[in-house]
């Protein structure tokens, strides 16, 4: 006999930015340690985005104490680079759009790979994407496409009510909150 | 010194009801104790219900599995008695609106009062309200007006993440959760 | 060799009316001769008619001087007669939807026949119907269900710009602008 | 005594325009006599245009027929001339956002002048705007900011209505319909 194990919910893959906006110093998940975290992650130029993503960031933006609840947007360019990508382009629709959250550029990746780093590393399947981190930094939802604001709001209820995590103490045994990992 | 008391969050006062729609048996809090329930007050007539507050009980409907959170709907007439207060009005409403969660016909009042009894026991300020009642049956939402699918969605989700009722026990001194009355 | 006809554009059947609201005294299509009428044949409890037959009324009401454009308003119940059918409940739904237009409760049918007999004139296929008439009174357009403004808007334009009626002088053969009628 | 003048129209000022998309061949005001012109202008990182104009403008394109109403979008670029004002952004644009009618490319101002040429012989005051042409090419609208769908719809049923253009002939005197231009 066993004790099942919890839902695995893994830590999420460090940011890797090219320039922040609305943030006077870079984000890091270390740095949103004990928050909600609700990541956007969209392109200026995605209808979907415009339409319903960015809206929806505000709106959770305008909801939520950034202490309990912080919005993160990340501009994940992997069509239409010239246009889009720089980022002076993304400094214009963060004035048109009047945003005020955290906005990180994502950093396009080497070579001729057109998906960024971040996009790679979370393994978005396109925008708009909504990925939504617990207090301890786990993916908790990884979302392509439109998720309605009851849905999102039954989630973050649930997240802003679990326990901000302990002060760090590094584990002794390479174990922590998710498992064991194998030598 | 002394440990804070909890915030005080009331049971709900029963129910009164004159017809049930769309439920085999009338319901009562007890009989849905261990569930989050959703209360939407609303008269057919008023116009903010039609649009706001029937789609978004709508959508909770929808939303979530009923032996996790079960929507409510109460028809409080308080105006136009005449015309709307009838079951037989309330019943053309729910065909034609094509709704499927169980609504209760609030009982009218003995003499002149306008109000209905649920309404006056819950002390509701008008229509559209909602109530939310958390898995032990005691009021957390009391709100008049609109509320948006978001923060409905974030108290939701704390409730739903909040424990079950253990097996029903007398309390031996006559407290419970909520503090002790005095004698 | 001949010239074809013109379109054939009847003029509307006589209103017959139960009972009229939001008018000092009854209209007829004759006292509304030299108007584009927009008539818009409802039901309180049907939802398309209450979220866009009766906004999409109330705009057009607000965008024209009643000079040129008229509003009217053609409660037609074919069902659920006892909870809609009253001039009560007319009158409350009038007063909670805050309407301004003139509004005729169109005469229930004598005997069996659930449609009401403008209804039945009109040869209307449901509610929300969209006819719109004329200055010279005859039926431009028979619309049943959803019309958007722009479609509706356009149609006016045209209405607008035609010319009035010039003073009535009976026919010396029978014939107007529709053509002649078989003796 | 004498007649009094008809409202004057002038004849729109010729489009200068860097480059057209979704069209074979340049169009010119010339080009489109005959037809009634509905102008949008507006800027692809302005929320207003995104929300309100590119859908209405696509509402239009999409209920009339070419031969009769001709949709055309101007990109008129007065501000973040660097990151929308290109050819490869505009296009980049109308792919991402599926437009199919044409749409031409404000021609740059020489010199300091951040606002673009047609925008500048139109005297339009920011995007998004509407300018409508009737028949013979003159001005019957110019609109700053949103307009909704019946005001722009009656307008377009009048101007659909009235009489197309005879074939040309060249005034013998200067005059035209708006008048007669002093020597």
């Amino acid at each position: 006999m066993h004790t099942c194990a919890h839902a695995y919910h893994p830590p999420a893959p460090p940011l890797q930015v090219a320039q922040w906006f609305n943030t006077p110093a870079p984000l890091t998940w270390q740095s949103l340690r004990g928050k909600v975290v609700v990541l956007h992650a969209f392109q200026m130029l995605c209808p979907g985005c415009v339409e319903h993503g960015i809206p929806q960031a505000r709106r959770v933006h305008e909801a939520f104490d950034t202490g309990q609840v912080q919005v993160v947007g990340l501009h994940s360019v992997f069509e239409h680079h010239a246009v889009q990508g720089t980022p002076e382009a993304l400094q214009a629709f963060i004035h048109e759009y009047r945003l005020h959250f955290p906005i990180a550029l994502d950093a396009p990746s080497d070579g001729a790979n057109p998906i960024p780093c971040t996009m790679q590393a979370l393994a978005l399947q396109g925008t708009p994407s909504l990925i939504v981190l617990d207090r301890l930094g786990r993916v908790r939802l990884h979302h392509f496409g439109r998720l309605d604001d009851l849905r999102l709001g039954v989630l973050l209820g649930q997240l802003i009510d679990e326990a901000a995590p302990a002060p760090a103490s590094p584990p002794a045994d390479g174990c922590d909150a998710n498992g064991c990992p194998a030598p």
